[in-house]
C-alpha cells in the first residue's frame, strides 16, 4: 500500500469549485436538449467486448480498456509460443469500458426499438474511457455529450442539430464560432471526377489527417496508397477554396457536373443552408470541401465546430449515417448525430472567462460555536434557516473564535453569526459581515432580510 | 460480432422516463446537500489497484473489477505451476474500477489536504462497480451517494448527518423511517463485560450477519470463533431489547457499569439524541445495541436506515471513523460519514408511488410537416417557441398526417400544430388539443397563452 496518495495519469479529481463549473455547463446543455425535445438516456459503463471490438478501427481497438474476467481466467495450456497479446486478451477478458457513446447508442436503439418513438431524438452525457497517451486537454476518462435524431432521412434533422449547436454555444456566450460543413457524397463525387472512386476511403482518411500532419504529408499518404499524382493534382483546388458559400458551390457545381452523386450532395448542402431563411444562425456556416471526419459510418452531411479565438481542435462534430444500427441487426435506419466536446468547451469557457461569477453556491451564514449550550440553541436556528432554503452551517467544534473565523473566511462565508449567552437571553443574533467587517445585533426575522 | 443486441448482467440501460425519475432523486439529494453546506467533489472511476486492494477485506478484493494493462502484459516465463489467479492478476492489471466512494474520498482528502477547509464537508454521487452476483436490487454498476464531515470529533457532525438523513427522506415523502443507532464503544464495552474483548472483531462480524443468516447462525459463528457459550449467553439480552431508548439506555448502563469505554459510548449516544431538543427528527431514532455495521474502519457512532412499510434491506448507513485517511499518510483525522442507497431509495419511491406526476418533461407542441415550404415556415415558429423556453418539435418527415399524429400521441404531446397553405396565408395556426380532441385556429400570441 503506497502511502503517497495519487491518481492515475489522464484521470482527474474535481474539487467543489470545478464541480460547480462543470455542473453549470452540464445543466445548460441538458436544459437546451430538453427544450429541443431530446430525450435523455444512459447506457452501462461496461459493455460486452463483442459489442465494442472492431467498431473503432485497429487503432481504436487498442485503446479500449479491457476488464479482467473474475475467477480463474487462464490455464497454462492456454498459453503457448504463438500466443499474442490479442489472443490472450480475448481469453481473459470479455467486457470493456465504454469507448464512445455512439456504439452503445446504436445497441440501445436496436435493442429497444419496439419501445421507442421514431424518429427518436436522444441525448446522452456520460463518461467514456480511452487508453490514450494523456496530454494537455486529452484525458483517459472524459465526458462525451451526444445528440442524435435517428429514423429519418429528412434534412430537417440536420437543420435541428445545427440549430442546437448554435443555441448551446450562444447561450454559453461563445461567439465567433464556425460550423464547417461538407457532405460525404461530395467527397464521393470528387473521387469519381478524379478517377479514383475505389480509393474513396483512403482519400477520406488522408484528408482527415490534414489538421494533424499538414496538406503535403496527406498528399504523400494518398500517393503511397496508389492514388495517381494527376488525380491528386486535380483535386488540389478544394484545399484552397475561398470566398462565400455561394461562390464555393458554384465552383464545385461545375467541377462535379459529371457526377450525379456529387451534385446530389451539393444540392442537399444548399438546401440545408437555405432552410434557415431569415432566421440565420449566429455561428457562421462554412462550406469546407476538405472536411472529411474520420469515422467510416458517415454517409451524408458532416459537421465540425471550430472557435476562432483559440488555437483549439474542434469543439464538436458529427454527421449523417445510414446504417449505424446494422451491426446490431437493425438495418437501414438513417440518422444524424452531433457531439459536444465537453472538456474542450469547458476549457474555452475558462480561457475566455465566460463562466458567470455567481455560479458558486456559497454559504451565506456560519454560526460560531460557543460551547454545548450555545451550539444546541444555534442548531435550532440553523434548522430554521435551512428550512427557508438558506444554505448555512455551524462550526462543529468549540474552539478559539479566531480559528472559526479563519474557516469562515476561507470558505468565503458572508455573514458570521455569534450567539452567546447574552444573545440567547435577549433573543437576538450578533451578525458580523465578513465582507465589510461591520457587526450588528438583530432578530432572526431581520437576519432573513439580509442580502 | 453478435447481431442480437444485449447488455451485461447486472448493468442497466436507462430510458428517458427512468432518467427523469433518477434525475428527480439526484436533484433532490444535491439540493439538500448544498443547503447543508456540503461541497461536491468527484474522483476518477479508475484508481490504481494499490489504492484499492486490501481495503475491503478478502471477499471485497475478489469483487473489484480489474482492468487489463495495455500492451504486452504477460510473457511465458511469468507463468508457472505455482501461478495463482491472484499472482497473475497483479502482473497483468495495475488499475481497477472504483469499488466504493469511501476509499477514493480518503485518498482525495489526504492528497488535497492543503487546499481543503477542515472540518471538510463533502458529498459525492458517482457510480461504483462490483463483480457481485447480480440479483434483484443488486447491480454490478450502481450509484453511491455519500456525505461526510471530516476533521472534527464533535458530535455536532453526527447531529448534522442525522438531520441530513431526516431532511432528505422527509422531502421525498418517505415516512415511517427508522434510523437505528449504536456505538462501537458500546460493542467494545459489551465484549469486555462478557470477557471476550480480544474477540471484538469476530463478535462484530457475526452480529453484522444476523440480518442475513439469523441470530442462531450468528451465535454458532461466534462459538466457532472461540467465544464461550457462557459469554454468548451473557450478551443474549441485547438482541431482544425492547422499550424506549431511555429504557434501553438504563438497562445497558447497569450492564456496562464495569466498562468505562462502554459507558463513554452510551453517554455519547444519549448526548447525541438530546441535542435535537424540541426540534425532533421526523424519523424515529432507535437504539439498537445489536447493530454492528461490517466495515472495520468505524470506531464510534454507527447508523442504519430502515423503512417500515417495505421488506427492504437498509436505505443507508454510516458511522464515525478515526483513521480513514491513515492508509494514505494522513493520520488521526476523525470524521463521520453516511451513505444513501440510491437504487434502494429509488425502488422505495417506486413501490410507494412517491414520484411526483409532473416530473416528466413533456413536449407541449408538435408541428405537423406538410411539405418543404410549410416546414420551412414552421421551423421559424418553432425557433420562436423554444426561445420562449417552450419545449417543442417538428415532425421531420413529410408523410401521412395519421402517422405524424400517432407519433404525437405516443410521445404524449398535448397540442399538435397544423400549419398549411391557408394558415400561412392568414398568419394563423390550427391547434389540435390531443387530450380532448378539439381544434381551434389562433395566432402565435394566443398559442403562447395555452396551458
Amino acid at each position: 500500500m503506497s502511502s503517497k496518495p495519487s491518481i492515475l495519469k489522464g484521470t482527474r479529481d474535481f474539487s467543489s469549485n470545478e464541480m460547480q463549473k462543470r455542473n453549470y455547463l452540464f445543466d445548460k446543455l441538458k436544459k437546451i436538449f430538453y427544450n429541443f425535445s431530446f430525450e435523455e438516456i444512459q447506457t452501462p459503463s461496461i459493455e460486452s467486448l463483442d459489442n465494442l471490438t472492431g467498431q473503432y478501427g485497429v487503432e481504436g481497438d487498442k485503446l479500449i480498456f479491457k476488464i479482467l474476467k473474475s475467477g480463474n481466467f487462464l490455464s497454462k495450456s492456454d498459453y503457448n509460443e504463438s500466443s499474442t497479446y490479442k489472443s490472450l486478451a480475448l481469453q481473459i477478458s470479455d467486457k470493456a469500458l465504454r469507448y464512445d457513446l455512439t456504439v452503445p447508442f446504436a445497441r440501445y436503439v436496436a435493442q429497444h426499438r419496439n419501445n421507442l418513438s421514431f424518429p427518436f431524438r436522444r441525448f446522452q452525457i456520460q463518461n467514456v474511457w480511452r487508453a490514450d497517451k494523456p496530454q494537455k486537454g486529452r484525458f483517459r476518462e472524459f465526458f462525451q455529450c451526444d445528440a442524435d435524431i435517428i429514423g429519418t432521412k429528412s434534412l430537417i434533422a440536420e437543420h435541428e442539430l445545427l440549430r442546437l449547436y448554435d443555441t448551446v454555444f450562444d447561450s454559453l456566450g461563445l461567439t465567433n464560432l464556425i460550423i464547417k460543413i461538407n457532405h460525404r457524397k461530395i467527397l464521393t463525387g470528387i473521387s469519381q471526377i478524379i478517377g479514383e472512386e475505389e480509393k474513396l476511403i483512403d482519400i477520406t482518411v488522408a484528408i482527415d489527417k490534414i489538421d494533424k500532419i499538414g496538406l503535403e504529408k496527406a498528399k504523400e499518404e494518398m500517393y503511397s496508397k496508389g492514388i495517381s499524382k494527376k488525380a491528386i493534382k486535380k483535386m488540389d483546388f478544394i484545399f484552397g477554396l475561398e470566398g462565400s458559400n455561394l461562390d464555393k458551390i458554384s465552383v464545385l457545381r461545375s467541377f462535379l457536373s459529371g457526377s450525379s452523386i456529387g451534385i446530389e450532395g451539393l444540392d442537399e448542402l444548399s438546401s440545408l443552408v437555405s432552410s434557415f431563411g431569415d432566421n440565420a444562425l449566429k455561428c457562421s456556416l462554412d462550406f469546407d470541401f476538405s472536411l472529411a471526419r474520420g469515422l467510416n459510418y458517415y454517409t451524408g452531411t458532416i459537421f465540425e465546430v471550430k472557435i476562432n479565438q483559440l488555437d483549439f481542435g474542434s469543439l464538436g462534430g458529427g454527421g449523417r449515417y445510414d446504417d449505424l444500427t446494422g451491426i446490431f441487426g437493425l438495418k437501414d435506419v438513417s440518422g444524424v448525430g452531433i457531439s459536444f466536446g465537453f472538456d474542450r468547451i469547458f476549457m474555452a469557457l475558462e480561457e475566455l472567462d465566460l463562466f458567470p461569477d455567481l455560479i458558486h453556491k456559497k454559504n451565506k451564514f456560519l454560526f460560531i460555536n460557543f460551547g454545548k449550550k450555545e451550539s444546541t440553541y444555534c442548531l435550532n436556528l440553523l434548522n430554521k434557516l435551512r428550512n427557508k432554503g438558506i444554505q448555512s452551517e455551524i462550526y462543529p467544534d468549540f474552539c478559539k473564535v479566531k480559528k472559526q473565523m479563519q474557516y469562515a473566511a476561507k470558505k468565503d462565508v458572508k455573514y458570521v453569526l455569534l450567539v452567546g449567552e447574552n444573545e440567547i437571553y435577549s433573543n437576538t443574533i450578533s451578525v458580523k459581515n465578513m465582507y465589510d467587517g461591520t457587526q450588528k445585533s438583530m432578530t432572526f426575522e431581520q437576519l432573513l432580510t439580509l442580502k
